[in-house]
């Protein structure tokens, strides 16, 4: 059994890897450490794990994880990731990191739009972007592997068939996003507090988000072009789920079926990717607990545009799935052990 | 007091109606006909009515509508209002048609959106759209007013100042809206069963909705050019609320501020517009139960795109509440009058 | 008009005052104090209230409040209402309290079920309990209103027919009730925090609840022996409506319809009970937004056990809409006035 | 690999049968049958299946059924399973029969609470009842397992351990339970439309639910004593969970440790029964999509009275998950097999 260490295992992130993980036929979660509940029994925090996980949370310091974890995860706000991890890596871990902190390659980009400067912008230049299906080879061999957010998951995987192919007029680019509330973290604020969320339907950051430099940086590494994206992210009165609408103008005239079979040429040899046909279109509960993308594409005949959906769990695929996706491909073990629970 | 009847009584907009006529110091509902419920008490149908309004449901027959109703408010399904709307003129009722029968000009676009031949195209040319803002004076005089649908209500007013200005760019505007599920009707269905609603976020009939054509005839009245627009809707789990994300391209360079200004002064004789500052931007429970539109504005810098979001309740502002209105106007009441409930 | 003031008016309770007093035609709010709030528009922090009050929120100081204000709704913390009613009392003004700090006559109940020692205790003795049903000639005179908790307005008036009329076997009564997640208040707690609270039911506080003492209490003044119940609540993912289900043994057999019209008489005169009739049975929706308790009975004949159910919601008729019907009656209004707004 | 069928393969329980079975590392689905869909793919009706689970529906014929196939899951609507089980068992298959159409041993408590003769009262006879915990042995030989019902698996299991050891007052339990509304099934009702149904709460068959018999014929045959009790199911606006809150007297003085240890011991072989420790209390979501039936226990000192509280994921624990355990102890495999999957 492969040893791992979860870093921030109480929070949303941390405890669906937990669940994946116990999941796992060649994995053992011994180290979770926690920085507020240290000391206490996991399965106190989350009962939901009574029985299953007891494990005592520990403290979260590098010199209490065991020498022989292969592989910590770091399920840590953005901002905390970058204090810990230089630390691990000094000690040979290879590390996971589902924060944002290293996913941008140029630090600017940190401080314009998460207002940090850097403080280790040279590991920055290291770091592999996790997003499994784009970027295998490089995960397979990366000891820093950033996990992709959430949005961006979502977003670039719905568009790298195109960008790639250059088939995408530069600049036409505008994403639609949509979030259940778990994407917001664990932390209870206002505007996540029940009566003021549910039945309740709002845009949030319009034009301003922070995940819009990194859907741009890796979309723009396809294809022939740089990539600006409009991107809107909107909260939805349900716990899990992203759907992503997208609207783009084609460089060439396709039919909804040539596009059709590029996207399942594309992603032929990726068990999570699945592109819908003509009839269905993606709904976020077809994907619910799952590692699956759901990939729909309509092409708007009056206007000529093309609309492209997808749907992830943000939990899973946009977060904790891939991660173990990611380790697996780092392991050697097939892509998907331990993802292949059917959608719930 | 002003003597008016409803037809199609048990729906969700017949019900909205009836709780917002209640509260109407102008108007007493005399006259409540349902297709499958005449003969039994509204109240026993719908009890949160006991008490308050206990009327028998009478049958849905043009001829047992006492003479003196000023007004026919008709909340029937799409193909059912044609069939009535003709003999209810022919008596020399005043109507107001919450479906969709009489909102379109060209016969030919019912045809080709909604599926049927209009019956009585010649009354197309009768009747008045009925968005108040924007129709005042013609929906005092009208004898048929066509209430408008729920989006094109939040698009439409969303767009008015910009377009009736010529400041958008052709073909360049995209619609992205999300429907709380009492816009879909009364009438159970397995896409609105809760346990398959609930937890779940989707589109539908993208870029093929037949709110669609409503939004072009009415939008290409304004300004100089005819408008062509990309529309999605999707599904959001919450009873009501419509929120529309609204992308386009200007045809001249404004600022954020000065385009507020355009919009506040454009609507400064509307009671029920709210335009939001540069620090708010709508959410639905803003309007909750109230006949309010809010409208948010957002440019986005680095794509020179502006966002436009609007947030209307889909069964007042986008149904009942916005069919009350028009009747004020139609009987020479204040605008507000009976609509003056703040979001709940 | 009457001038009216609400100390604590950004909560929950505070703006459904709001709400409801902004419709009331013989009311004017003048004077909206805030602890954490003051010298910010009321509507930057609840835009719904967006151009219909927008008036700036006060700092929460007695000397503040215009002393033509008639009646001062608090809506503060249970111990926060008691640092300041003595003072409010002192100038004269009229109370309504929302806290529970005024409704147990016994100060050594606060002290077991509350946790504090109660600094004020000859205050508790001049304080009507102002569950408007059953005290309306001492909520008339009243200078402080101890408006009732939510789940004992549920409770009690469910109750009130048969103690007062020694129907009920002692000690036989079990109350399981369930409240939507409003009833916790406004501040962001884990419990509430969207993805944790949504999608799943609980008790909380089993045979513990600091409710129950004010239901015994009131319970125990009707018909002719004390009462102790059982008491455990629920909380149910929604944002309002209480319903109370009611378990206990008669002391003479009665029938179903006996018993209903038992009930019906002993409210003949309250415009807000609504007796349901054998077929139907409360629901939280029917009283949503509204000031009515709906009560329905069923005799379990397998069992002897009569089973009562009410509804309300705990925003209105559990809060602020029965503070005011209470004002109404200390005004000597009709008792129903402004709050004839029909289920939402 | 051993071979299963499902008849009823669409509805709630049969997809959660599918979800389940296709995570067994032993078993594998063969033959899926459906009323309304046969020659249907599963994975268009279900997208949630799409690329994993794409068989085609069957016809509900037993002939059609491979001979080889081990176990027979009867997913149908109540008296829909009478109708086809015994053809199965002259087959000589062996049946899990999720329905209640073989739960009661007295073929009068069929007319009395479902309506309808039973057609076939030998069959009662010879049924297994499934309450995997109390009757393993039993099961494992059996030919035709009668699946308890949600509500009584949460409630039965709940008191067994008190039961059996005459340790509840006669005709002392009530039963208040509440559920989420997969538990009423997939067809689309009025009542379970999602604007009816959301932010709703309410009680249904009051002291009439049919699950009425199949409690107390279950608790009957545990201790000393024929078991009644008074039982109100209500619906919860979320799709998944039961919770039920009983009430009973003892008949004698216990404290709520030594209850607690009475629980653990009774239940110590059991891998899905959790005994909450005292300062926790079940929760649905702590059992989500889990095998799981968490207990917790509170004795009121006030009243004497002891809370026994449960919670079961309705379509696991209360349908196709103990459906699964069942086959598991048939079939010879452990208990847990293919159902480990940690709470969602």
């Amino acid at each position: 059994m492969t040893r791992v260490a979860i870093l921030g295992a109480t929070g949303y992130t941390g405890i669906e890897l937990i669940r994946l993980l116990n999941n796992h036929p060649e994995v053992e979660l011994i180290f979770a450490g926690s920085e507020s509940q240290a000391g206490n029994a996991l399965s106190e925090i989350h009962p939901q794990f009574r029985g299953r996980e007891d494990l005592i949370l520990n403290r979260m310091q590098v010199e209490a994880i065991p020498p022989d974890v292969e592989i910590v995860f770091c399920a840590l706000p953005h901002g905390r990731s970058l204090q810990i991890v230089p630390e691990l890596l000094a000690n040979s871990f290879k590390v996971i990191d589902l924060s944002a902190d290293f996913r941008l390659r140029k630090k600017e980009l940190y401080k314009q739009w998460y207002g940090y400067d850097h403080p280790a912008p040279t590991i920055l230049g290291e770091a592999i972007y996790g997003l499994t299906e784009l970027n295998k080879e490089r995960v397979a061999k990366g000891q820093l592997i950033a996990n992709p957010g959430c949005y961006p998951t979502s977003i670039i995987l719905a568009l790298a068939p195109l960008k790639d192919n250059s088939l995408v007029e530069v600049n036409s680019i505008i994403v639609d996003a949509k979030s259940g509330v778990s994407g917001a973290g664990r932390v209870p604020k206002q505007a996540f507090h029940f009566p003021d969320c549910t039945e309740n339907f709002k845009a949030y950051r319009v034009a301003s988000h922070q995940h819009t430099p990194e859907i741009e940086q890796e979309l723009s590494k396809l294809g022939d072009s740089n990539t600006v994206v409009t991107f809107t992210p909107h909260l939805v009165p349900m716990i899990r789920g992203i759907l992503s609408t997208i609207y783009l103008n084609l460089t060439s005239l396709k039919s909804e079926q040539e596009l059709r079979t590029l996207y399942l040429n594309y992603y032929k040899e990726c068990p999570f990717v699945r592109i819908m046909d003509e009839k269905t279109m993606p709904e976020t509960r077809f994907v619910r607990g799952s590692n699956y993308i759901d990939i729909g594409l309509k092409l708007d005949q009056r206007t000529g545009r093309l609309v492209v959906i997808s749907a992830i769990d943000n939990l899973v695929k946009g977060a904790a799935g891939q991660a173990v996706q990611n380790m697996n491909i780092m392991l050697g073990y097939k892509e998907n052990t331990g993802l292949e629970q059917l959608p719930f």
